[in-house]
């Protein structure tokens, strides 16, 4: 059993606490229930207390000397992180690849030097799953080194039952042994393997009828996704995808219309799908699909710069009252990066979001997006005690003094892991 | 005196040594000069030698048991990072206008609300020496933290003799009291200041008159900077000015082409700047007048992502053979940040300058524009021991995995500050 901890005398807690349950949309993403002088106590992995630190002087008078006593004075206090799209488990490191395009590599120089997400796929399925879990942990690190206390994880370099089944298995081993919490999404449909090509339907065959059963069966994954964009799964293979999982228990999500508009997220307003991923080149009819359905769009701003796309319409997206969700996408080929902070900034800077929607949208309704909202997201009694304790007096002041870690220290379960 | 440090085995040293002085162009850019299995001996403040681990392992033999051992096994090292273009040194913060803004505030609210570039001035002259410097010192901790070990650090937030040489003097006071050097730039012609709107040229007598030669009888500053700009001061005015430093033993720097194409970039290479600064919207005469001279382009990535504006050409202006460095520009208002690793990213993402290019543009070329390239910049023996231990196994590495900062530990003249 670990000690209680008491943390007092924040500038802002930032509780995010609300009444109402479920994903928040317009100005909702904005109630940040911050309490001035705010004060903590968590025990037993979970938030035992909130208030100011008089009230939790007095509540806890007689307990105060046994608890460890953090000082937050002039210092924001915030629910951890949640990243809820991340493609973090892989095999091998592409920056060779980085240079040689910006030395004028051509792509087929790139193909050639054995570049691109094949590459990838590659070393994913020569590595062992040893090896694996080794080069994930550190990623992992550095996601709670960023403040970042859960995540979403996706399987999909594999491309094979083997390697599919392989990440999973790497990711309820993270599960186990790692402080993050990482909510597993089997997401085989993420490229169609070379030896598929013009194959295509055979492949969605091959998903449908022996990786989804199994994933099922072995109880592997929450979520099942799949890549929708022209020259990968059309709307229709997507669609039986998600449906074929559905009837397995796995709740679909969809990387949708990132580099053409395709009717991506229509679809997901109509499987039903948790969230829509990406959404660069949404439709507003897309949009209004997702607003009516609630489908949480989960924007990755970082992606849109690394590739130097313009950021989604992020801002136009709250406004029509769609639910939005911010995630690094950390993946070895569009957004090499573990920095949710970054994230937050940019979903202010690219995509016009306040600061106060920049943060809910990495806390509370980024853990809606991977149904784990009961738990984390929000600080609130009774609530797994995951904290962030930041270098910043206000939450302005976190996504104003953009580009830096402000993360002072972290609290996993009660248990100081940061700082 | 200090212990002597020997850090040793680093997976690469990168030293950018070379044979060739001044900054560097082209090809010269890529020339990192690097030692796998990589050594340096620190003492006395300065790199005492440099070589592979076994050569300085006999070298040192009888001396290894006084030294501090740093095993640098699967990481990287470097030169500490230079920031040769910053505006640290002001009072006050301005989170709340960015939150303004994001909120749909108009350009008139923020005036109302206090905001803009006259509110920074305002905040410092309002503020005590003491208390300006005490708001610096935290942010230079922050590039410290973030592997920067030399800056650059402009006025212009006072507009008035009084406020200007109070900035001046807190960088002298934080060159004494902190490990970071700073580089002092009088820049009196930042902005035109309220009480003199419409009277430009009566603004420019004060700079020519009375602020720059009592800042150069006290030996305030090393660089004299001017905002050329439509609407601020027309290259003649800044023409006057930097002349005006440049008898008084100032040498000329230039805020150019930022918004509009000016002739700034032009006004630099007639005039002799070390380097100017910015360059959105330089002209391609520009670029072949500042190639011409070797003017330093001083790129400033992050100000460009913050203000939503297109990246400067930087990749076409080493093509055109300008030298090119990087810098975060930190201000309050449009580049809140102290990452340069950040920057060196943005100058791959943004900029498409290789990971080789952006590294010496934040040290050997950063070095060079504000003239302290024969003390820091490279690791060669002889100069100031300037070191950054970085998490990473290559310098490609600390380019790709962006958004992170990579700093294990910094050593600011033999001494390890960071880590
Ligand atoms: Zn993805
Ligand atoms: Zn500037």
């Amino acid at each position: 059993m670990s000690k209680a901890v008491w943390i007092k005398h924040a500038s802002q807690l930032v509780t995010l606490a609300s009444e109402h349950r479920g994903p928040r949309t317009k100005e909702a993403m904005s109630e940040l229930s911050i309490i001035e002088d705010g004060s903590i106590w968590l025990e037993n992995e979970i938030i035992q207390a909130i208030g100011t630190t008089d009230e939790l002087q007095i509540k806890y008078a007689d307990r105060i000397d046994s608890a460890e006593i953090i000082d937050a004075s002039g210092k924001l206090v915030t629910p951890g992180l949640v990243d809820p799209h991340t493609h973090v488990v892989y095999g091998g490191s592409r920056e060779r690849e980085f240079e040689l395009r910006l030395e004028g590599a051509t792509y087929m120089d790139i193909m050639n030097a054995g570049g691109g997400i094949h590459a990838t796929s590659r070393m994913t399925r020569e590595a062992t799953e040893e090896k694996i879990f080794v080069q994930t942990e550190k990623r992992l690190d550095s996601f709670l080194a960023h403040g970042v206390t859960s995540i979403e994880g996706k399987s999909g370099y594999g491309l094979n039952l083997e390697t599919e089944i392989k990440q999973l298995r790497v990711m309820r081993r993270l599960q186990q042994e790692h402080p993050i919490d990482i909510v597993p999404t089997f997401m085989g449909a993420h490229a169609v393997p070379s030896d598929f090509k013009g194959k295509e339907d055979q492949y969605v065959d091959l998903v449908v009828n022996e990786m989804l059963p199994r994933v099922a069966h072995d109880k592997l994954a929450k979520f099942n996704d799949v890549f929708c964009e022209v020259g990968v799964f059309t709307p229709e293979q997507s669609k039986r995808i998600l449906e074929a999982g559905k009837t397995l228990g796995l709740t679909p999500k969809i990387h949708a219309d990132e580099i053409e508009s395709y009717g991506g997220a229509e679809l997901a307003a109509e499987v039903g799908a948790i969230s829509a991923e990406h959404l660069l080149k949404v439709s507003d009819m897309g949009i209004a699909a997702m607003a009516k359905k609630g489908v949480i769009a989960c924007l990755l701003p970082a992606t849109a710069l690394y590739l130097r796309e313009t950021a989604a319409r992020g801002r136009e997206m709250i406004d029509a009252g769609v639910p939005v969700a911010i995630s690094t996408d950390c993946n070895p080929g569009s957004s090499p990066t573990t920095s949710m902070p970054l994230v937050m900034n940019l979903a202010c800077i690219s995509m016009r979001l306040t600061p106060a929607e920049s943060l809910c949208a990495a806390t509370y309704n980024a853990a809606c997006a991977i149904e784990i909202e009961d738990k984390v997201g929000s600080l609130e009694v009774g609530k797994q005690a995951d904290i962030v304790l930041w270098n910043v007096s206000n939450y302005q002041q976190l996504q104003y003094l953009f580009g830096v870690n402000h993360v002072n220290s972290v609290w996993k379960k009660g248990v100081k892991v940061v700082g």
